[in-house]
Parts: C-alpha cells; sequence; structure tokens
C-alpha cells in the first residue's frame, strides 16, 4: 500500500465531506472535520451520517496502516450527544490484528473533548496486490 | 412533525451526498443515490460513509414518520459487497415501535438487486415540541 | 459437515441454557427456549444474555446449514422489551451469503408474538476440512 | 440501588453460567469465567453466547453502579479468537454517562492476557424507584 497520505488523497467521499487527516500511526489514525452548514441534518445538528463517515475515515486509515488493504465488513456506532459547530475530531486505535480479520475502536469528540460517538469496526484483511 | 419531503429537504448532508426521497409510509422509507465519483473511497469502490448515509437517509425518514421527532442513537451496518456505477438504494422498515424506543432495518441494493449492505438502527422517542 | 441435529447436540452451552432445535432449513433456522428461574438478570426479567444466547442458538444453525463450518465474528443486538415467563422464540433467516462471509438476521419473540429483540451477525466460512 | 454483591447475586443466569465478580468501582467492573464443558459450542470452542453473557455481566455491573437502574437496549460484539480452557476476564470501563443514555465498552480477554472480543453496550437509565 502507499503513503497514507496519498491513500487519503484519493479518498474522494472523505474529502467531500470536508474531512482532513491529522496523524497517523501503525493501527491507529485521528482526523477532523470542520462543521459547516452542509453536514446537518433534518434537525439542525450534526448528520449521523457525516459523523459515521468522520469516524469511518479514521477507521480506513488505521486499518490500512499495515500496507495490506483492508476492508471494512462490520461497524457499530452509538452516538452520545449531538453536535453543533465547531469541530470534530476522531481518533482510532486498533484494538486486535489477526491475519485475516482486525477490529478498530473509533472515538468522536468535539472541540470542547465531549464524547459525540464511539465507534467499533471490523476489517477483512486482503492479501497484497502485486 | 411537518411532512416527510419537507422534513427531508431540510436534510442539507444527504442532500450533500445526492440521496433522493423515492417513498415514504408509517414507519417506512425507501431512498436512492446515484453513483458519482464523490462517493468512492480510497479503493476505487462506494464508500462505507456513504453507504451508511444512504440507509441512514432511510432509517431517518421512517423513525420520524409517525409525527414525532426520533434521534439515532445506535446503528451498526454490514457490508457484503462492493459497489461500482449504477444507483444504490435502501429500503427501511420498522422491526419494533415502544414509546420511547424503535428499531429498523435497512436494506441496501444495488441496480441489479444485489444486496450490499444490512444496517440495522435504533432511536430514542422525543415528546412533541410545543 | 454433519446432520444439525448431531450438529446442535454439540453443542454444551445451548443444551445449558435450555434452548430446542425446532426447525431448520437452508440459510434458516428456528429454535425455542422455555423461560426458567435460571435465566433472569437482576431485575427479575430474562437475561440480555440468555436471549443472546437463545438468537446466537439460531444464527449458528443457519449459517452452519450449508456444509460450511460458519464461525461468528460479529453480531450486534437491540433489546426492544422485557420478557418474563412462558417461551421465547428465535428465527434465523440469511441476509446474504458470499464464499468467505455471510450475514443473518434474527428475530427474538415471545409466545404472544410480541418483539423482544432483533439480532444480526455475521460469520466467517471456513474451507471444508478434509 | 443496592449493594454490588447483592446485585450481582440476584443474576440467576450469570451464576448459572459460572461468572465469578472481580472488582466494581464507579462505572467499571471485572468478571471472570473459569471455562468448563459447559461453556463449549458445536466446534469445541468456548461458546459465542457464553462470551457474550461474561461481556453483558460486566456491563451490567459497570452500568448499575451509579444507583440507578440501568437496562440494556443494545450490544455489539466482535470476536477475534477462538477461546478453549483456562479462564476468561472481561473489563468493562464507562466511554459516556448522560442522564438517561450511557454507554460502555466491555473488553474480553484470556488467561494469556490475548484479546477474544470487544463488547459495546448502550443501557437506558431509568428514574430511582422511590
Amino acid at each position: 500500500m502507499e503513503d497514507a497520505e496519498v491513500f487519503f488523497g484519493k479518498d474522494a467521499y472523505a474529502r467531500h465531506t470536508g474531512i482532513e487527516l491529522l496523524e497517523i500511526g501503525p493501527g491507529t489514525a485521528r482526523v477532523r472535520m470542520e462543521i459547516r452548514e452542509m453536514h446537518e441534518n433534518s434537525h439542525g445538528t450534526v448528520h449521523g451520517g457525516a459523523i459515521y463517515t468522520l469516524a469511518d475515515a479514521a477507521f480506513a486509515l488505521a486499518s490500512n496502516s499495515h500496507g495490506i488493504p483492508a476492508a471494512a465488513i462490520n461497524a457499530s456506532i452509538s452516538y452520545m450527544k449531538s453536535a453543533r459547530g465547531g469541530s470534530l475530531y476522531a481518533e482510532a486505535r486498533e484494538f486486535a490484528l489477526n491475519p485475516k480479520l482486525a477490529t478498530y475502536t473509533v472515538e468522536v469528540t468535539n472541540g470542547d473533548g465531549e464524547k459525540i460517538a464511539i465507534f467499533q469496526g471490523m476489517v477483512y484483511r486482503k492479501s497484497p496486490r502485486r
């Protein structure tokens, strides 16, 4: 797999959603999304899909950080608090890494450090293409 | 709650993601997303966040169809097959409706009827604001 | 894989929990649990772990019904209503079957047909051992 | 709510499954299960329902540790590794606590500290009964 910035640069939907890569390491990643009007849902708070996409971006970066393509097969998210304005941050950490499957936890917080959502995801790891 | 089309019209992120409302009924909804380049992930297939957002749009419409504001508190999604090109469809149906909590299942399929993902979500229902 | 009754007969924890096999077909299964005092939690209703185990038994039977060993890798459950007395039933149906991964939905109801829980699970399918 | 040991003493299904309380604190709990034949599934490894029940016991103790009855409304679990013999441990920690909803993460490990499963659960908190 190519470099994380190149990998993330090819993620059209993350870019369309306004997500920025802050940090990346083996099995970890941190991303940010500055809240804009386009992120709102019908209730005027940040859309659950935008929060999920932010968490998913951190998850994709962390799970693809080992040089083996990893495809999400499952994720669950719990929303703890509505978000409005400012920025949201998502930080992924690896829970367990097996040859074929790996699991990640992602915490989403706002600029005040309040917990917005927690995300748990699993990937299926593919042998490298040659 | 206002009419479904007005409700959906205020969903900025669903619009930003290119989601259209096809059908709505009590506890059910069907939406569509025509795949464009902006929906792609780093692997060149439809981004998990875009698929989730599509499912979430059907879930939000179905859960808010009873005239009581409903906020998503939890969701899980399993991805069965990568998606490329054409359109994706999401159809939500109500599994159970209680005064405070309700649960929905959403199936995501492509234009050939192939199963792309399954989503299960729960909402917390708020007493109507007066 | 051996016959479903033999397979289920080897499931010690399902037996310990008092679960009976009612029906089995390709990708589907139906099981029952007669509620006894041993199934209660600290609040005096049926324990979430017992409800999960019931759903999981249907899931295991359905996912192992194709002659290829299938191991659960992920599941989520939403509880809609407390259960007390009588019997609980779980019915699994296959959502999608791929060579390596398959997904199942399980509904748990009580003897009055009331919805108690909904379960969604994914398995990793192993090549047959020879 | 009564004392944690009394609370746990009333949990018939946890006792039936052979779960012991090791530690309890505000929003946290640690439990153990010594693997016996009754915990096995049809593949001869520890049953997913038994692993879930162990995680759920830690989750119930942690979420009921604040003096307000908490009922599980949703949980998801990912299984990373089969377990055989020895003991399994589950440790719950609180992710976020709101007046009505709270979320917990539970890690399940074996006696060698290997990660067996990760569990994420949400409770609905009831006003104290007077």
